[in-house]
């Protein structure tokens, strides 16, 4: 093997070769824009295989079924949004005021909600656990830039109450029970925003 | 019939005779106490019949099973609680600053979240949906308090705000999870309801 492919097999993730690795990325992003195309009820091994231009078999091979996939997304989807936060370019990332990145954290989770409700429901699942670790690494930043902006009290409950507004399931509740207007929701979580700050 | 069998029966639930329904609260109340002294995992439909000194027939043919009677213990306590924040004393019922009433709704709610929680995990259900009726009024009357508090914004979202830190599965994590103490949490509530308050 050469020195190049050793590379490659370096960033591959949990141990799988980098090619794999594209694959499964490719396969993941195919199915992520069938989904905000086309919604989740309409997402298909067989459409993920065709717009991804591989067999159906290789799908199966690596996701077991649409229920594995639909979790790969999920996964993927909170991978992606945690990489923004953290080493993404401000607002959302780094090098911007505490106060705009705590305003860019909310508009991005308002954001993320239809796509994550269209696949929590297609799983036929709940709203993420208040203890999975995407959660708990949304709190810490989430108390970690209330520190910043200069909040004080109790900022590890604070920020589970940020995080609470911005929870999918609470989220979707509003947009699609309470038909509340995306813009709404924007400019609750700006007032609530407001609220957390030093007065 | 006697006119006090008729007065009697006004006083029914839901059409039931009033006799029925003081041996369904009696039963109830059998029910909660051992709840509360010895948790709902040791809740059984022998155990009810005894304290309440009636026939286990009696307990099936009313709730069913031990499900049916976690459910309408869930429903009674739900029922009460709403009695007490709408009609009972102050701080809690009307008759106290909105600023008092609003703190006393978090302290009763947080109080109430460890019986709630024996019985949502009992009946093996996650937290009240936010659709519920009980969540609903629940809702409505923390954004009156808001209202009357001089509190300004989206007072409709602000209410889904405060509601969502009341919520018995984040009470429940928080106490169980993250083993927070009582005082904690109620120390938390107030710091809230302050952020909330007009500047």
């Amino acid at each position: 093997m050469s020195d190049g492919d050793s590379l490659l097999r370096l960033s591959g993730n949990d141990g799988e070769r980098a090619d794999a690795a594209r694959n499964r990325r490719l396969l993941l992003e195919a199915a992520a824009l069938i989904v905000e195309l086309h919604g989740a009820e309409n997402l298909t091994m067989d459409e993920v295989a065709r717009h991804a231009g591989v067999g159906k078999g290789t799908l199966f091979r690596r996701f077991g079924n649409k229920t594995g996939l639909i979790h790969a997304l999920l996964d993927q989807s909170g991978k992606d949004f945690q990489a923004a936060f953290m080493f993404g370019p401000p607002p959302l990332g780094p090098g911007a005021a505490p106060v705009d990145r705590l305003r860019a954290f909310g508009e991005a989770s308002i954001r993320r909600c239809d796509f994550q409700g269209q696949l929590l429901r297609a799983a036929q699942e709940g709203p993420e656990a208040l203890s999975h670790p995407t959660q708990r690494l949304a709190r810490q930043h989430l108390g970690l830039l209330l520190r910043e902006a200069g909040t004080t009290g109790d900022l590890e409950l604070a920020a589970y109450e940020l995080a609470a507004y911005l929870n999918a399931g609470l989220l979707i509740h509003l947009k699609e029970e309470r038909r509340m207007p995306h813009e709404r929701l924007l400019a609750g979580w700006h007032e609530m925003v407001e609220r957390f700050l030093p007065r």
